[in-house]
């Protein structure tokens, strides 16, 4: 039996055929078009369950279960998307739709896309084994996903685990979810980019305006690169930037104390640059972090880009 | 059999006899005398249980059990405070030097206060049947007690639940557990006092003088009392005070989204006047607030100022 996962992002929608162990066999992906409207991006994801379905060259009835990662608040019991920030889901009954679309039953699992990632490290990535982890995945903005016990935590209304919409700085940065100084808006990849755009607007002279060049647009990688090459402004953003990511890391081990807290998302593909310096502002801040007690490693995630793939795939676990 | 429980506070030490239903038969206290040290309090602890077996004519055979309740973070499984902030217990091998003192084996459990507090409240109080629920306690500072499935959850080392030691300010006011900015350094009794402080020093016609003048001193209910009465500048404190208990307080529901959030410590007598504009402010910043689903219930402790002596009293079950 195959299990098909689908990553439904801001940009792009990515599913692969994933085997019980995790695995991905085939993936494939299209544009999310979110300014389309919920109703094509459900559309979208069928064709796509479909169209990978008939590649890989097997039926319907060789599908075990369909789980889909999505942002926003998800009601996994019937299976509809709440409540969403960057795309058009209000109360959306992703599964019945997707049921409708295909015209036949087949068992879909729901959640949201940052507990599926983290529940990916957790089957098959860097927390295995571990009871307790926080899995954190930067990008368009900062997902949460909590592991206690060795079982997702999302709260009484399945609401829960939203880390990013944490506010570290009161009256700070707003976000898009109504509130102000959320973490989100300082450690996610677009609040890199913003603030790499911001700082080279005022350094003119910045090695980051070659990257800028090179690739027509701002990215998250290019302060990092800049940094690498000893630009003082590219610098200063990659401190600033680690610094919030630093606090809010801190903030979430003091409230869980984890064994493993995990970082996925595009901004952790920098490494070591981003690890080193993290771990030892982390380490000067948590409660307590002189006294003898074990302490929470930080890592990479293992599973990569391919982590809400395999998280929503293996749902049903 | 009885249980006897002991709440350790920075000023005063409570304990008291206690049944297996979190009654409390028999309660006393003494001061802390923090600035005596360590050893100093580990004595007047154990002298405050023989006290409290004499005069209630039991036997020490009477007791099943003793629990205690500190600040700070606790080996629970070897009795020992690793590190607090506002007590000198450093590695402190409370359970054996009270066995010692005692001269017999004896039973006894000692866990963080506020995880005390939440636990009271779990076996006897506003979240009794509830699986997910987050209790802080508003005191000298802000304690934190995470329920999860119907248990106390610490972490994998014991020393998460530091609720309130979660930034929401970056670059605000320096908390004594070194970070700058912690929710405990606005939303704790400590911090409305400043607050209090400060805004009457700046108003020399508020009403808040008068109550100063009463008491001799600045308190947790001078700004509450002022306002109540019309006073502008009380109002002031009030608000911001309550602004930035809302804002740590919808951190945690878009964290934990328990079924109930308790607010135990002397603040919370306040009652609704505290309550009704807090309840407001988190209710437009909730994430997905807007969604049909069910939404936190933001109530007060109901075991009161004996929280800490009854969740330590029952840690054994």
């Amino acid at each position: 039996m195959y299990y098909i996962g689908i990553d439904l992002g801001g940009t792009n929608i990515a599913a692969g055929i994933v085997d019980e162990k995790g695995k991905i066999l085939l993936k494939k992906s299209v544009p999310t078009c979110a300014e389309k409207g919920g109703e094509y991006i459900v559309k979208a994801m069928s064709e796509l369950v479909m169209d990978l379905i008939k590649t890989f060259e097997i039926s319907f009835d060789d599908v075990k279960s369909i789980g889909i990662g999505s942002p926003g608040t998800i009601d996994k019991k019937n299976g509809k998307v709440l409540y969403a920030n960057n795309i058009d889901f209000n109360d959306m009954p992703v599964r019945a739709k997707m049921i409708e679309y295909f015209g036949r039953e087949i068992d879909i699992y729901i959640d949201n896309d940052a507990n599926c990632a983290a529940w990916a490290e957790f089957v098959a990535g860097a927390a295995k084994g571990v009871q307790d982890a926080i899995m954190i995945t930067l990008g368009t903005g900062v997902g949460g996903g909590i592991i206690v016990n060795g079982k997702l935590y999302s709260g009484f209304n399945y609401c829960g685990g939203e880390l990013g919409h944490v506010v570290i700085e009161k009256n700070g940065v707003p976000c898009n979810c109504g509130r102000v100084g959320c973490w989100e808006s300082y450690s996610s990849a677009t609040a890199l980019i913003r603030m790499t755009r911001e700082k080279a607007e005022e350094n003119k002279d910045s090695l980051m305006w070659e990257y800028y060049n090179e690739k027509g647009a701002w990215s998250g990688r290019t302060a990092f690169l800049a940094a690498d090459k000893g630009d003082k402004a590219a610098k200063e953003v990659v401190d600033t930037y680690i610094d919030y990511l630093a606090c809010g890391i801190v903030n979430m081990i003091n409230i869980f104390q984890p064994e493993i807290f995990v970082i996925g998302g595009g901004v952790a593909n920098e490494g070591e640059n981003l690890f080193a310096p993290l771990r030892e502002k982390a380490k000067s801040q948590v409660y307590g972090g002189n006294s003898g007690v074990a302490h929470t490693k930080i890592v990479g995630a293992e599973t990569g880009n391919d982590a809400g793939i395999i998280g929503a795939a293996l749902l049903d676990e």
